[in-house]
C-alpha cells in the first residue's frame, strides 16, 4: 500500500547505526519522528506489538548513536518492542513481513542479525544475558559494553530480581534501561531535575556522588544547577527507588525517554562515567505519538493490520470462539456453583480468559504478575487450604514454574488445576510461544492427570473435569485459536479419569490421537478409507493415566497404530510406547508410529503452515499411516480431483 | 545409645503444642535448652541438618506457644530446621528415626503431620504458599494465620521476591519470619531497642506508627520507653530492611531470635494487632548452643552420626571418590588448558564440585546464589559472548531453570555445559531432592546433546567433550556418592557425539543401559548368562543424539531389549522406543522394556533401598529379560548358592 509509506527523507539515509552516529543531534529527534512513521505505517501491513514498539522509538535511536552497536551488546527484554531497532539496523527493506512466514520474527533473534546479540521472547531474561556479556567482555571477549532495556513489568519478575542482585553484587560496569511506562512524568523540582531526581541513598553515597558530579559536569551549562539542585535534595531521603540501590546499581532518573535532549545527554555520561552497573531510569508512554494508540485502553499492545488514519484494526473473520474464551466462561460456570473454585494468571488474565471469571467473582481471580514460580507454588498453597485453584498458565509459560509444579504440587498430591492454553503450534509469535513440551513434562510425574482437549466442548468437559478433580493434580491443555466450531454444552461433563473414546472402529489402521489435531485425524481417515483402508479413530483425552485398555485393544486389533499430538516427543507417543512395552503388546509386532512435533524448532507462520512444515497435516498422517500399513495406496488429500 | 540422652523433665510433659501454651513463660527458656540438647541427641545417631536446626529452638518454641498450630499453618522453608518442630509435635518418639528408611523425612512433609501443612526441601517456596493458606482463610476455609519462617539466603531467590512482591500488593494478615543468621546482632540504642530497630518508611508511616505503637504497650512497662526511643530513633531514615516495606510489608525487627524475653513479646504483639502482611526479622546463629558446631565453619549444616561430647563425626568409610569431585578436578583440568571456560554455581560451590576449580581459578567461578533461573541464562550470556560456561545445577534444581534451558540456551543453540549432578535416586534427601525428571525434559529439547556417565572415567571424558563442544547445548548428568572405583583417566578424551558403546556382544538379550545403573546392567548380564542366556551389553552413552545405528542393530539381532535409566518415564527408553518405532523397528516384534523409575515417588532410604523399591536392582533386570524372553529359566542373584 504505497499511499500508506511515510516520507523519510533522513531515515532513507541511515543504513545502520552507524549512519546514526555521523548525524548531528539535531537530526536525530527528526529521525525518531521519520521512525516512528515508518513503524506505523510497517504494522499497519503486518499487525503487531506496536503499542511497546512507539514506546521506544526515541531510546532506539538514542541508544545507537550513543552505543557502538553491534560491539556493545543491546539486549531487547521480551524483545516484542524491537520494530524501530530492527529498521534501524539494515531490516527495514524486511521490515513489512513482520511475523510473517519466512519474514522477520517479531522478536529478537540471533539468527537474524548481528545487531541482535540474545534473542527473547518470554520476559525478563535481558539483565542475566547482559551480565554474561558484561563477564565475557572482562575476560577478554571481543565483546564492548552491555546494556539491557527491560520494561517495568518484566523487572518485577524474580528472574530479573535474581539478575539485578547478581550485577549489583559483581559490580561490573553493566547498563539496565528501565523502560518505565507506567509512571507518569511529574519532575519534581522544575524540568531540569528530571535529569537526576534519582535516589542517592547513604550507602554508595560517595560513588554516588562522583557519578552525579559527572552527569552534571556532562550537561549543557543552563541546566547544571537544575540538576545540581535536584540531587542535593534527594540525597539521603528516602523514596521510591532505592530498591535498586539497595541492589548495588547506580541509580539515574527518571528522565522523559521521548525527549531527545534528555536521552542522548544522560546515556553519553553514563557511557563516560560508569564504572559499575547503572540502572537508567525511563519513563515512556506505550503508543506514543500515534494518536489513536494513546488513546486505546491496551495502548495497541498486540493490534492486527489496520488503517493508519483511522486507527480501525481489520476485524478477524467471524468464526468459532477461541478455545481461550471457551475456558474463560466454562471456569466462569464452575465458579458460580463452588465457591471454593478460584483462579490464577501471571500477568495475563485476557491472554487466559480468566478475565471472564473475573468480572463476575473479581475476588477469586488472583493475578501474581510475571511470577510464573510464586503463582504455581500459592496456587498449591490455596489447594492445600482446601480451595479449588485454576492455574492458566500458556504451555510455553509453564515452564517457568516447573519445579513448583513438580516439588510443590505433585510430590504433594495437591489439587491444582492447571488450563494449559497455547498448547503446540501458535503461529506469528514463533517457536519462543510454542506450546511443545508440556505433554512431556507433564506427563513424567507421578500422580499428575494430564488431558488434551480435541474441541471447545470436550474443553468444557474437561474444566468441569477438573473442577471435580480432589484427588490430585490434573492438566489439561488446548490450542490457540479459533475452535472448531461444534455445539458447546451448557454445561461440562465430568469424564471418567483415565478413560478415552472411539470415534469409528475399523480394522486395518487405527489413529489414536491426543488434543486438537483430531480435526485432522478425521480428515486422515477418510483420506485412508478412500484409498480403501478401514480405519479406527480414538480420541485418547488422557495421556496420563493412560487408557490402558484402549490402547492394548487397538493395538491387538490393527496391523498400524498411529498416534497424534501436538508436542514435542517424549509425550503422548512416548507414553502410549512405553505402556505397549511394558504389556508385551510390541513382542509380536506392531507397525506402530509416533507423530509428534519435529526434532527442530518451527519458525513462525500461520499455524497451518507451521503444521505442514512440522510434518503433521492430514495428508502426512495418511501417508505415515499407508507407509507403515505396508500399502502402495495413493493418499489423495480430500479436494483433490484424481 | 541411652548414654546419650539427656534429661528432659519439662519436654517430657509436652506432648504436643498445646501442651506448651500451658505452661508459663519462664518454663519455655528451659523448654528450648531440653530440646536443643534433644535435638543434637538424635542428630548425633542419625546424622543430618543439624546446624540449621539448631538456630530455630528459641523460634520452634515461641511461634508454637504463641501461634495456634495446627490451625495456624505455619510453613518452614526448605525445612531442613524442622527437627525441634518435629519433636514438639509429637513425633519425638521417632525423631532417631530421621532420613532412615521408613523413618521420618529430614524435612517437612504433609503426609506425616497435620502440623506440617506445607512439605517442602528446595528453597523459597514458603511465602507463596503461606499466602496461599492466607487467601484460602479470607475465603472462609477451616485455616488460621498463616505463618512462613525463611532464611536469609532462601529470601534472596526469586521466588520469595515475586511472592514478597504478591503479598504486599495482596495486603492480607500474614507473618513472615525472617530467621537470619548472617547478621550479627548489633543493637543501636541501648537493649531494648533491638525489639524495634526495624525501619519505618515515609509511605506507609502512619500504618506503622500505629502498629508499633500497638507492640510498644504490649511490652512490659519497662522496655516500652527504650522501643520507643528507638522507633522514633528509626523514623524516616533510610537504611538496609526498606525493601521489604518497598514490597508492602510491615517491618519488626531486628530481635534476637534465642531470646525468649524478645522472641514472644514480639510475636504476641504482632499476633495481636497485625492486619496486612508483616515481616519479623529475627537474628540466630547457625549451630547455636552447640560449641563443636558453632566453631565449625559450616556449622555442622549437614553432619553424619558424631560424639556429642567431642563433635566427632563418624568417617564415611574410604571408597572411590564422589563423582562430584571426579567432575570438579575434571572441569578443573579442562579450565587450566582453556581460559575461557568458566562454571556457574546457584550457591552450591562444594556441593557440585566447581569449588575445586575456585580454588584454581577463582575468577573463573560464579556463584550466583538461590538464583537458578538467572544462573541458566547468565551462563546463556557468557556463552554468547564466546566463552565456555558449565553450568553445574543438580538434576532437581535444574527445574528452578527449565524455561531459560528451552528458551534462552536451546532456541538459540547457545553451548552452555549443564554438569547435572545428583541424577537418580538420591537417598535421605528423599523424593524431593531426586534427579528423576532431566533426561525426559532436557531430551525432548531440539539440538539438546544429552550424555549420561557409567562410571567416574566415562565423567572425566564426558567433561572433555562438552568442553570441547561448542555446536550448542550439551548436559551430562551422573549419580550422587561414590563412584565405582574405576582408574581415571589424567584427561578425559573427547568422544564422538551420538555413539554408543558396546561391552560385549551375544545373541538372545540386549540390555542397553544410560548412565551409572550400568554396574546394575553388568551384574544382571552374569545372572542372565548363568541362566544360559546369551546377553549383550551396550552403553548408550548418548539419549540424544540417540546413536541409532547402535540401536537399530540391537533391536534386529537379539529377541529381547532391555532399556535401563535411573530416571521417569518418557526419558531415555522412550527416546530409544520412538527410534525404533519410526524406523519400522519395531514392526516384527521385538521384546522390548524400558526399565525406568516407577510411576510413584520413593521415598528416602539409602540409595540402594531406593533402587530396590524402584525395582531397579540387577535381579530385577534379569527377571525383566527373562520374562520378555519367554524364559522360565530361574534368574538367581549373584552370590546366592542355588
Amino acid at each position: 500500500m504505497p499511499k500508506d509509506t511515510p516520507t523519510t527523507p533522513l531515515l532513507d539515509r541511515v543504513a545502520g547505526p552507524s549512519d546514526l552516529r555521523q548525524l548531528p543531534d539535531s537530526d536525530l529527534a527528526e529521525i525518531a519522528r521519520e521512525l516512528r512513521s515508518e513503524v506505523i505505517s510497517a504494522v499497519s501491513e503486518t499487525g503487531g506489538h506496536l503499542g511497546s514498539s512507539l514506546g521506544v522509538v526515541e531510546l532506539a535511536v538514542a541508544i545507537h548513536a550513543v552505543f557502538n552497536t553491534p560491539m556493545d551488546k543491546l539486549v531487547w527484554d521480551v524483545g516484542h518492542q524491537c520494530y524501530p531497532h530492527k529498521i534501524l539496523t539494515g531490516r527495514r527493506d524486511r521490515i513489512r513481513t513482520l511475523r510473517q512466514k519466512d519474514g522477520l520474527s517479531g522478536f529478537t533473534k540471533r539468527a537474524e542479525s548481528e545487531y541482535d546479540p540474545f534473542g527473547a521472547a518470554h520476559s525478563s531474561t535481558s539483565i542475566s544475558a547482559a551480565l554474561g556479556f558484561a563477564v565475557g567482555r572482562d575476560m577478554g571477549r571481543p565483546t564492548g559494553d552491555a546494556i539491557a532495556v527491560i520494561g517495568d513489568g518484566s523487572i518485577s519478575a524474580g528472574m530479573a530480581y535474581e539478575a539485578m542482585n547478581n550485577a549489583g553484587a559483581e559490580g561490573r560496569r553493566m547498563f539496565v534501561i528501565l523502560n518505565d511506562n507506567e509512571m507518569s512524568i511529574a519532575p519534581p523540582v522544575g524540568a531540569m531535575s528530571s535529569y537526576l531526581s534519582g535516589l542517592y541513598a547513604n550507602e554508595p553515597l560517595a560513588k554516588m556522588k562522583s557519578l552525579a558530579e559527572g552527569f552534571e559536569a556532562a550537561l549543557p551549562a543552563p541546566m547544571r544547577e537544575g540538576a545540581k539542585r535536584a540531587r542535593q535534595l534527594v540525597t539521603g531521603v528516602s523514596e521510591s527507588g532505592t530498591l535498586f540501590e539497595e541492589l548495588g546499581f547506580e541509580y539515574v532518573g527518571p528522565i522523559n525517554g521521548h525527549d531527545m535532549d534528555q536521552l542522548l545527554p544522560v546515556l553519553r555520561a553514563a557511557h563516560t562515567r560508569a564504572t559499575g552497573p547503572v540502572l537508567i531510569h525511563v519513563c515512556t508512554v506505550k503508543g506514543k505519538g500515534y494518536t489513536p494508540a494513546e488513546a486505546s485502553a491496551d495502548c495497541y499492545h498486540g493490534v492486527s493490520k489496520f488503517d493508519v488514519e483511522t486507527g480501525a484494526q481489520a476485524k478477524k473473520s467471524a468464526s468459532a470462539p477461541s478455545y481461550t474464551s471457551v475456558f474463560g466462561q466454562a471456569l466462569t460456570q464452575e465458579a458460580a456453583s463452588d465457591p471454593n473454585i478460584v483462579a490464577v494468571t501471571a500477568a495475563m488474565p485476557s491472554g487466559t480468559g480468566v478475565n471472564i471469571m473475573a468480572d463476575r467473582f473479581p475476588n477469586r481471580v488472583f493475578d501474581v504478575g510475571i511470577a510464573e514460580q510464586h503463582g504455581v507454588t500459592f496456587a498449591a498453597g490455596m489447594a492445600a487450604s482446601g480451595l479449588r485453584p485454576f492455574c492458566a498458565i500458556y504451555s510455553t509459560f509453564l515452564q517457568r514454574g516447573y519445579d513448583q509444579v513438580v516439588h510443590d504440587v505433585a510430590l504433594q498430591g495437591l489439587p491444582v488445576r492447571f488450563a494449559i492454553d497455547r498448547a503446540g503450534l501458535v503461529g506469528a509469535d514463533g517457536p519462543t510461544h510454542a506450546g511443545a513440551f508440556d505433554i512431556g513434562y507433564l506427563g513424567a510425574l507421578p500422580g499428575m492427570t494430564c488431558m488434551a482437549a480435541a474441541d471447545e466442548a470436550e474443553l468444557t468437559h474437561m474444566v468441569a473435569t477438573a473442577a471435580a478433580h480432589d484427588e490430585g493434580p490434573i492438566a489439561f491443555r488446548y490450542p490457540r485459536g479459533a475452535g472448531t466450531g461444534v455445539a458447546i454444552p451448557e454445561r461440562g461433563e465430568v469424564l471418567e479419569i483415565g478413560k478415552g473414546r472411539v470415534l469409528f472402529e475399523g480394522s486395518d489402521v487405527a489413529i489414536l490421537s491426543y488434543g486438537a489435531h483430531l480435526t485432522e485425524c478425521l480428515e486422515a481417515a477418510e483420506i485412508l478409507e478412500n484409498a480403501g483402508l478401514s480405519v479406527t479413530l480414538a480420541d485418547a483425552r488422557f495421556a496420563k493415566p493412560l487408557d490402558r485398555d484402549l490402547v492394548l485393544q487397538l493395538a491387538s486389533h490393527h496391523r498400524v497404530l498411529i498416534t497424534v499430538e501436538e508436542g514435542a516427543m517424549c509425550g503422548f507417543g512416548a507414553i502410549v510406547l512405553q505402556t505397549l512395552a511394558a504389556e508385551g503388546a510390541l513382542d509380536r509386532g506392531l507397525a506402530i508410529r509416533t507423530m509428534h512435533l519435529p526434532d527442530r524448532y518451527i519458525d513462525q507462520a500461520s499455524p497451518d503452515e507451521m503444521y505442514q512444515a512440522a510434518g503433521l497435516t492430514a495428508r502426512d498422517i495418511a501417508l505415515t499411516a499407508t507407509q507403515a500399513a505396508g500399502s502402495t495406496a495413493d493418499v489423495v488429500p480430500l479436494g483433490v480431483v484424481k
